[in-house]
């Protein structure tokens, strides 16, 4: 079957169209048919890309004024006889929907009806700048394929296992009970990748016979205490803000940090919320870039504050790691994603390197060498693993839609 | 010599009288010759306390309406022909006054000139609950002690040692530069004292050849972590705030949270800062209670509310010492002090137990049995070794003063 896997933003569109079933995911034999964005909505340079193995890339700039257009240029360019790789939308069998947010209501994947969607609704609050265009994707794409299952795979939903005094905030009660206050956690998908990686083909053990911490480094930063393959911790909270150095997030600060900013800077809640979202992180530190890879370039050279930025960057990982040992009573594996933490050997370094008495003996050779599909980063021996493993979350949408699918069949008729 | 120890705040003078000398701290046989606490200054029913070996305790309640007539009752009560210890005020040789906040300026204890008094007045900023009553204190006792030495002991001066990677934050590193934002950290005295015991009472081992966590769980809690005797990172931030849950205080929220429920609670910031110093931590979770005392014996009665209070206050108090170990590749040492910390045999559980992949072997029963002057609590062979000890902040401001007496006496003349 064809699953579309559709990630839709407040300006963009990012889609995969995968070749899946039951069986294929079994033997991990998906076939990823083409991928693209359609990025810039509502602005006059929209840009709409598609790339399939084998086919010339496709590249335009139509005007995408909103959503719906949008919707329509990922239907017209998977269709496209010359770029595309399907004939007709309804060969699509199956789409997958990443959800920001699904609150407490949702702890799986699961066929959107109205109920869902009602829920996915009542959780705009606690994510306004996603779960509203999360929505709008699937009611958009429901209109062109109103009679295939459309599927909602939260990023929340992995992490609906932390225990209470692991997810409650310690501030009044009633800010849980009014206002749904409390750790979330996001990332859900990438962080269930690396477990599924660990049990299939890093540890080769049993999710059930683990603990690992996994640690998700791109564009946001997460990290997450896995205990039998459930989460029972993880560093984004009640918003993605929490926890890490991002690119532009500060991750934890004091949080009377913010009131007194705002009352010296004299600024606004939205002006306070843009500063720690938009201006802080390696940006905030260095004074000059988010990218990691800049950062290290320029470190090399002797610029000290971007030496700085990377150092408290890898140092809140390294304290988080700690951190999650602890909640754990140690960890068997670690293992590192995203585009940070599957391309940046110097960062990886830096969190890794010297934690000899934590168990975890760091291997500069294995670390600077890892092979494309993943590899380990400590040594033979360390009773600590450490790896570093490329992240697939549309693969995970996709599974999930197509298990949620046979879940549903195999339903008895009401 | 006699060495008055004055701890000035907003609404209370605390007081203690020791005699000693450099030879008496070396041979560690200082003498408190009283106590008191002169408290609710400007409000009605003020009352004046004062306890000294062999003596009836002193109570009284006076009008006490401003700081100095705080400070007149200090000199009233210690020179008290029947419950004082003193004939007359010249007899006390220096005062060690504490001071919270010395910013960047101070990474020690120092007499106080004009000189040093100008750099507290420009932390009044940093600490405006804390630092304004500090100098007062200093100024009205210098009227009536002009020719004696006072000397300022520091809360934040321990941490001064700290790493740059550990003490910013991952804001606009302008915030650094205009506002000095940074991790300080508080409760250094205490934290201090930790070290001091541990080198000479409980490892006996120089601190150059230790690796320690120092765990402070009183009114106020933090931790540090502690390389070669030198603070290297600490929970409490810019502010008192940051860090391990607290009686009434938070500690590390989602930043973000301030914002959304300043927004969803359409409250100031005078008032966000009251929720999260006031109305959070124990007393916030439990919805009863900031009293640990109180909340163990609510949870023995099967108050599950209590229960998750404690719960989630000991798991920050876990993950921050994992994360410590990390900082430091391994501690040696923990010592747990502070009201809770030396008391409660349920938090101390709570926090230790299950800790064996870290190398913690917790001890039940020593944890149940802690001698008053302090003690092990982890098993006998256990490669981190844990105690509860009692912490005395008060001796250290003795023993600071006494200290910069002698060295500012060893300077050569001008």
């Amino acid at each position: 079957m064809k699953v579309l896997v559709l990630n839709v933003g407040s300006s963009s569109v990012k889609f995969v169209l995968i070749e899946t079933s039951v069986e294929a995911i079994d033997n991990e034999n998906e076939q990823k048919l083409g991928r693209g964005l359609v990025d810039k909505i509502g602005i006059a340079n929209a840009t709409v890309k598609f790339t399939a193995p084998g086919k010339a890339p496709y590249v335009s700039t139509p005007p995408v004024w909103d959503h719906a257009a949008a919707i329509k240029q990922v239907i017209t360019v998977i269709t496209d006889p010359e770029h595309g790789v399907i004939k007709d939308p309804s060969e699509i069998d199956a789409v997958g929907h990443r959800i920001v947010h699904g609150g407490e209501y949702f702890a799986q994947s699961v066929v959107i009806d109205d109920n869902v969607a009602e829920k996915i609704t009542e959780c705009f609050e606690l994510a306004p700048l996603h779960n509203p265009h999360n929505l709008k994707g699937y009611q958009l794409m429901k209109e062109f394929m109103p009679y295939v299952p459309h599927v909602a795979v939260f990023d929340t939903s992995f992490h609906q296992t932390m225990p209470r005094h692991a997810f409650l905030y310690a501030l009044p009660y009633s800010t849980y009970q009014k206002y749904k206050v409390r750790r979330y956690g996001f990332h859900g998908t990438s962080h269930r990748y690396m477990v599924y990686s660990l049990e299939k083909h890093f540890a080769k053990k049993s999710r059930c016979d683990f603990k690992a911490i996994t640690v998700h480094l791109g564009n946001g930063c997460s990290i997450t205490a896995i205990d039998k393959g459930n989460s029972v911790d993880t560093s984004m909270g009640f918003t993605p803000l929490e926890g890490l150095i991002m690119g532009t997030r500060c991750g934890d600060i004091d949080p009377a940090l913010v009131l007194y900013l705002m009352a010296q800077e004299e600024i606004s809640l939205n002006e306070m919320n843009t500063m720690m979202n938009k201006y802080s992180g390696l940006a905030g530190l260095s004074g000059f870039s988010n990218d990691v890879r800049e950062l290290s370039e320029e470190m090399m050279k002797g610029n000290e504050r971007a030496e700085l930025a990377l150092r408290a960057f890898a140092y809140r990982v390294r304290k988080y790691i700690g951190s999650y040992m602890a909640a754990l009573d140690g960890a068997d594996y670690i293992a590192f994603t995203g585009g940070i933490g599957e391309n940046s050997v110097l960062v990886r370094e830096m969190v890794m390197e010297n934690l000899d008495r934590l168990g975890i003996v760091f291997d500069r050779e294995r670390n600077a060498n890892v092979p494309s599909g993943g590899g380990e980063i400590s040594a033979e021996g360390s009773p600590v693993r450490v790896f570093a493993i490329p992240t697939d979350e549309e693969l995970v949408i996709a599974r999930d839609t197509v298990r949620c699918i046979a879940a549903s069949k195999n339903k008895p008729c009401p």
